[in-house]
Order: structure tokens, then sequence, then C-alpha cells
């Protein structure tokens, strides 16, 4: 790239990281900061990613046999005080509705009024309220398993509010599940496990790390939380889904009973695992480069946006009806089974400024349509992944037979470089000084370290307040792996993955 | 039917509507009250209903060229109070969030904590919180229209709660969308109500009347509120869905202002439109039967349902063969261009439970299957829409062939059945003294009164009071006529339904 080139989107990661992300999101008309204090407005291409996430996560979900239903919103503050280490770690964050009505004071003021007997909490996740439910629903073995989930909204307020990473109020799915063995309810967690991770790697095309919180990083409640990690281009972790083991603890707290085949009385496993909107922020800062957002074709609300330019209107008519067989062809060609989404823009942009908005919106293949292309039946191709001005002409036949494999070349290579990234910035530690030394010659980049470790909640606590580094997870890869433990020095240290997180 | 047949809902119809409509909710299992007042869970085959409504409505809305967008769930109760009709139309049913945390008090009790400087309603509608937005989205007339639409759940505070027809948290999609004219705006509200009308009657095979609301029935904040008026099984109105034309009212509160073509600062004109999880309260009520609900195909999460019946079990296998190559040609087959949906019970259920179940499900095509089927090749057939006794013998294969069309038969039969029920149940009056007379004689189920009427807010408020009658509409297509008010007598009365209303 010519030095003279100036990027899209100012500052560049290099620049400020946190700054560019922000202005990824803002170019490509993601979302924004409502007034409201840490909650989130989708706007339509933002929201068009996340349907497309449903759409393909939701198929997952049923194929592995589960349904969808919808609990109410609210939570009674009676039923969160039940489980005591879920309302340690949820209280801080809970959203509490104390009035059902609105009235103008005796200062002409609008106040709140209608006092609710008992306080409602709207769900900062619904462990509680679907527990009681379930415990209604299982009486027998018969009735089990039950396996569902929901898409909802939940609220868990935020002192730090950013953008698609950490807001208020969030959009997700949790599945909730309850089985009649701890084997079975382990096997289902597990399951959704890697229908995250498989699900995550095909279609946001980012290479994760499977693997078991440690205790200090587990979900409130379970007895075992397992995640996948991404790494961003920052090389800092963002933990994209997780899938929580609750062995009995939601059980004995709301009476999940059931009678066995052998006629006894049991507390039933159960399970829940759940992604959010936080992936469309890990999936921006997987791939997006100094131009803004590029997204992987799998999940693009468009595949290829064809842009006429027009210097002689009266050649105008001529091209927009090449454009239009042009984009008439490619929807009638398929990429993963289903046409191929395309965009002719028309809008009344510059030429300049429509082609740049497509790259700020990260768009894969864009077309661009001049006199010369339709005289000559070529299409001018550039494809997201290669720098703008990178342009490569075909002929139009050539290119629609073509289009596919390049969506799916687009889609694989995005993956690999991710694979690449993450190989190739962790770093595997033998000592506790050494461990040390990287962390005390930091740059603003140290990536993951792998090293022995026993858990500690001391050395925990040192590492988190004063390097902010946290155990990521222990890779499943290497669970069975036992080496000496690089800070206590006993040999029953197991490998575990460090790393600063989002 | 024979004296001796016992329905599978208790109680009737005939014998308690309101009982009968909770009972064929449960009985389907559909959904069922929560313990948090007014909110209700909606079950696996109740949400897979509301997937299918979503999936079909939702392609209408964007091909009628809107996007979906997310808004955040808190309104300040400053931007409540900017629309003085707005807030006098929803202050009294408005869920407050006044904390947001919890904590342990000295008495050690979990209590609200960490006060909002300003309280945050959930919101009831969105006019507000999306009117902010796009105040600062729209600057000049190249910004508009906007056309957008969110699915999302709202809460209205019930006090007299009723599953899917009135709870305090339920589901809906609402378009939001602004214009640089009135005449656009009205353009795009009349569109609206008719891609409800279409969906509605297409989908949910509910005939429904089309019509504008009079004033004192208007959505609090607009100009005119058009609606989709259905009948339900005792004559009672259910609104359906609702298409409002806001004028500059909430342009005027949110100062949504841009610059014409002509360059003059002018505040645009906004619509919105929503139909919500009530649909399913009346497709319940327009088609259940004694014996439970009854869907109609397009919209049933299931279209045929296969029941293996096994006496013999040498001959077990052999029968889930045969059920299994049905279901597989089944769904090679197709309904409305996709396959057909198939299920074969498997479950642990006696026969007689499993076929009661299926009915009361609503599934539009049962299908037994006994070693006489088998060893003939044959099928036996009950429809939904036929008596439970009523089954035909037919050939495997002409089955196969015909399962389209029955599926297609049952739609329409279903539509044209809620059309000849409301158009027999409206009966036009010509004066005051039949109107009341008919009120007066009362029994039960009165049906519609069609009448010329001038708006006059006293006899609306005498009819409600006293009758629980309300217009429900003037419909669009008698929007024209005129006569004589049966009321006051002038020449100017316009063509009004009158009707009891859920």
């Amino acid at each position: 790239m010519s030095s003279s080139y100036k990027n899209a989107i100012s500052p560049t990661r290099a620049e400020d990281y946190s700054q560019w992300y922000q202005e990824v999101v803002k170019m490509a008309d993601l979302a924004e900061s409502s007034p409201i204090r840490g909650c989130m407005i989708i706007k339509p291409w933002g929201y068009a990613i996340w349907e497309n996430i449903q759409k393909e996560l939701d198929k997952k979900i049923k194929e592995t046999g589960h349904q969808n239903f919808y609990f109410p919103m609210f939570i009674p503050l009676s039923y969160m005080a039940k489980e005591a280490e879920h309302i340690d770690g949820f209280a801080k964050e809970c959203a509490v509705v104390t009035h059902h009505r609105l009235e103008v004071d005796s200062q002409n003021k609008l106040v709140p009024s209608g006092k609710l007997e008992e306080p409602l909490v709207i769900r900062p996740t619904s462990e509680v309220v679907i527990g009681e439910a379930f415990a209604r629903w299982v009486n027998s073995y018969r009735d089990l398993p039950i396996l569902g989930n929901q898409w909802a909204n939940i609220v868990r307020w935020e002192m730090r509010p950013r953008i698609f990473l950490r807001t208020s109020e969030f959009l997700w799915q949790e599945g909730h599940t309850v089985h009649a063995t701890a084997a079975e309810a382990i096997e289902e967690t597990n399951k959704m496990l890697d229908v995250y991770k498989t699900f995550v790697e095909e279609f946001l095309a980012m290479s994760v790390i499977v693997g078991e919180k440690t205790r200090g990083e587990r979900f409130p409640g379970a007895e075992n939380t397992y995640c996948i990690e991404a790494m961003m281009q920052d090389k800092k972790a963002l933990q994209a889904g997780t899938s929580h083991f609750l062995g009995q603890t939601f059980s004995k707290a709301f009476k999940i009973k059931f009678l066995s085949s052998a006629g006894k009385e049991e507390f039933a496993w159960t399970t829940s695992w759940g992604v959010s909107t936080r992936l469309i922020g890990g999936l921006i800062m997987s791939h997006s480069d100094d131009d803004g957002l590029v997204l992987p074709p799998k999940i693009s609300p468009l595949h290829v946006v064809i842009i006429p330019i027009i210097h002689d209107a009266q050649q105008s008519s001529n091209i927009m009806q090449y454009c239009e067989s042009i984009a008439l062809e490619l929807k009638a060609s398929k990429f993963c089974n289903e046409p191929i989404k395309v965009l002719i823009d028309t809008s009344m942009k510059s030429t300049g400024n429509k082609i740049w908005s497509w790259i700020k919106k990260g768009v894969p293949i864009r077309i661009e349509i001049g006199e010369r292309e339709m005289m000559s039946k070529n299409v001018c191709v550039a494809r997201r992944d290669h720098i703008p001005s990178s342009k490569a002409v075909s002929s139009k036949a050539e290119f629609i037979q073509k289009a596919e494999k390049i969506l799916s070349e687009i889609q694989s290579g995005m993956l690999h470089k991710t694979q690449k990234f993450i190989d190739s910035n962790i770093v595997t530690v033998n000592s506790r000084s050494d461990f040390l030394d990287i962390l005390n010659n930091e740059k603003h980049d140290i990536g993951f370290l792998r090293a022995f470790w026993k858990e500690d909640e001391e050395i925990e606590k040192m590492l988190k307040e004063k390097y902010h580094i946290t155990p990521r997870c222990i890779p499943l890869i290497d669970k069975d792996k036992r080496g000496r433990c690089i800070f206590n020095g006993t040999e029953d240290g197991i490998l575990t993955v460090f790393g600063k997180a989002y």
C-alpha cells in the first residue's frame, strides 16, 4: 500500500485499539450508545448480523433436540435469594422494578406509584425463574430430559459499558436442561460447548480455545463452567460462549425432584449455556482492519454489492440493466445452499462514498460496473479481505461461475487467519520467573501465557490486581496433562491459559 | 356424534366459554400462568406457533422495505412526560425500575439498593425512545423515509390478566417509520394494515373487518388508528392488529425535523404498527372446538402426526419401518413450498393418550398405522377439522399424493368458516330503539351491530358502562357512506361496527 494511502478508520488499530473499535462500530452503522446509560441501539446492519447468528445457531440448537420456550423477564426477589452463590454473583448488577404505575404528584411532577409488595428483578439470567417451573414440570424420570432454550433480552447493570461487549441490556440465548443423571447432564454441557465451538468457527470464522474455567471464574452456582475463548487482534481474550454443568445446585434450591425408574425420589441435574450479542463485538475485533468491518460471508447480511458507475447519463439505463442482469444471475447461484445475497447500490451518494460505505460495512465482495465493464461484458471485482485498491477484472460469466468459490475462500481464509494468530500468540512458560518477567516487561499486547498451575486464590488475586491477567481456561485438549506448578512447585499443576480479558 | 361421546375439553364452549379457553390452552400445553402476577410462560408448543407467526410476518415486513433494529427496553421517565396524551394513555400500566442493585440490609433481608437518579420505565411501546433516536438520525429529506421494525417484549401492567389476551409482559413486533409528507405516512399506515389483514387471513385463517378506530379508541398520541377486528366464537371482537398514523405528534414532542428538498425545515410524519402474542389467543378462540385446539396448517408446528399402533411386539419393527417410510415420503412432499412437517409419536404413552394429546394440540392431520394398514399398504387418516371419530382409509400412495391438497383444503375451509361466522353475526340496525332493544334483550352472544352513528362521547360512555359495548371500528369498505345517526338523528352518521371486545 502506498504511503499516501489514508485508512478509512481513524485512529488505526496500532494507534488506539479501543477507539478504533468504537469507530468501526460507528462507521459500519452497527449500533450506537443510547441516552439510557449502558444500553445500546442495535441498528439495522448490526441487527441483521444478529438475525443471521440467531438463524444458524437456532438451527443447531434444534437439531440437537432442544425446543424454544419463553419465560417472564421478572424474577421475584425471594427467588433470587434462594441460591446463595447465585445471588452473590448477580446482586451488584440487578435492575429492580418497585412500582407498577406513574402518577403526577402535588408538585406536578411525574413519579412512580403503585408500590409492589415484592420487588421484581429483571432477569440477569433465568436459572431461578426457570428452576421454579422445572420443579412443577418434573415428576417422574419419564419427564426427563427437558431440553429448552430461549432467545431473550437480559439486564446486568454495567458501570463501564462498552458497545456489544458489555451493555446493561443485551440479547442472548440461554439453554436450560434437566436430566436424570449427572453423566447425562455433563454430556449435555459438553455437547452444547461443542455446538458453540462449531458454530463460532464455521460461521463467525473465529478460532477458539475450548476449555474449562477455573474455580474463580465459574458461573455463580455452577459445579463446572466450560467456555470457548477467542483472541482479539490486540491479543486480549474474549469469552465467546459458556456452558455450565450446574450439578444439583438449582435442583436443591428449587426442589426439582423426580421419581426414578427404581421408584426412588431424586434431585435432578441441570445445565445452562448461552451466547449473546457480545459475539458481534468478538466478530468485529477478530476480523476488522483499518478500513472498517470485515464480515465472514456466512454471517454477512449481504454477499455481493454492485456499484454502478455512471459518468454519462445516456449510458445510465444500459449500465443499470447490466447490473441487474449480474444481480439476477448471482441470486440464481448458491452459497451454502442459499441464494447469494446481492444488492445494487442505487442510492444518491457519490461513487466514492458508495464504495467506502460498503468497505466500512464489511461486505465480502464489491463489484464496480462502469461503461467499460458493460461494453466488454466484464466485472471489476474487489474482495474485502484484500486491500481496497486491489481489484480484478474478469468476464461476467467467469465471475458468476466462481462467486461461490470466492465466498468460500474468503470464509476459510478468515478462519485460518485467526487460527494462525492465536497459535502464534500463545507462549508456554515453564517457570514463575519467566512468567513474571513477561508480565513485568509487558508491552501492550502479551497474548496468552500457558503454564502448569495449581489453582490458588492468592496467586489469582495477585495476577489480577497487579497484572490484570486471569486464568482464561484449562484447554480440554491438555486437560489430563500434569506438570510442575510454576508458582507452588507441586507436581499436580494443570496446563492453564492466562490472558487479559474483555 | 353419538350422545355418549365425551369431549376432551371440559367445560365445553356452550357450558363456559371463558373456562373452556383456559382449558384449551392448558390441554394443548401452549402456555401457563407464572407465579409472577400477570406474566405467562410460553411453552414449546405455543412458542413454536409464535415462531411461525414471526417467520411469516417478518418476511412480509421485509418485503415491504422495512429493516429490523433493536432499541433499549428502558425509557427515562422524562421521555415519557414529553407527550401528554401518550403518557395519559400509559401511566396506569408502567413497570418502573428504580434501583440497580440488591443488598442485604441490617435485618439480613435482601433489598433493592443503588437508587437511580432518574427512574426508568419498561417500554409499554417504544414511540418515545425511538422518537429520540429518529430526531438524531433525520436531518435531510434524503434521510427519509426510515422504515424500521423490532421484535421485542413489552410490559403493560395488567390488573385482570388473561393468558395470551392480556398479560403484563408480552411479545410483539412494533414498526416505526418516518416520512417527509403526511400522504406518504398515511400510505404506509394503510400498507401495513393491509399486510396484517393479508397475513392474518392467509396464515391464521381468521377473517377480519378492516377499519378505522373512532376517536375514543385511538392509540394515545395517534391522529388516526386503523385496525383489524376478528370475531371470536362467543361473538366477541378481538382487536388483532393496529396501524397508527401518528401525524406530527411525536415529531413535535421529540423534534424530528428535516430540511426539505426546497431547503425548508419541516417536522416529519411518523407511523407505528404492531401485532402481539395476543394473536395466539385469537387463533385459539377462532378455531378451537370442544376437543381442543385446531391449528391452521400454515401456522402449525406440525402438519402430520403418525401414530404407530402396536399390539403384537413381533410386528413392532415392521410397523415402525412402514411409519418411517410414510414420514420420509411426506417430508419429500411440499406444502406452501416447504417440506411437509411430520412427526412419528414414539413416546411411551398409550395409543389412546397419544391420539388425544395430538387432537388437543390441534395438529391438522393424524395418521394411525397398525398391522392392518401396514399389510395393505394403507393409511388411516383423520383430519382435525372433522370430528375425531371420522377416519378415512386410503392407500399410502394416494394419501402422499393428496397430502398437500388436504392441508390446503383444511386451511381454506377454516378461513371460510370464520368468514361465514362473522357475516352471519353482524346485524345492521336502523334505529336507536332497535339498537337498545337488542342490547336490553341481550343473550350472552349478540355479535356485531352495525349502524350509522355520529361520534359522541356521552353515547359512547353510556354504551360502554351500561352494555359493555364499544365502537369496534368504521369498516373501510363503508367509510364514505353517510346516513342518519341512530342516536342524534343528524344525516352525517358514519357506518360503525359495535361489539363487546376482549
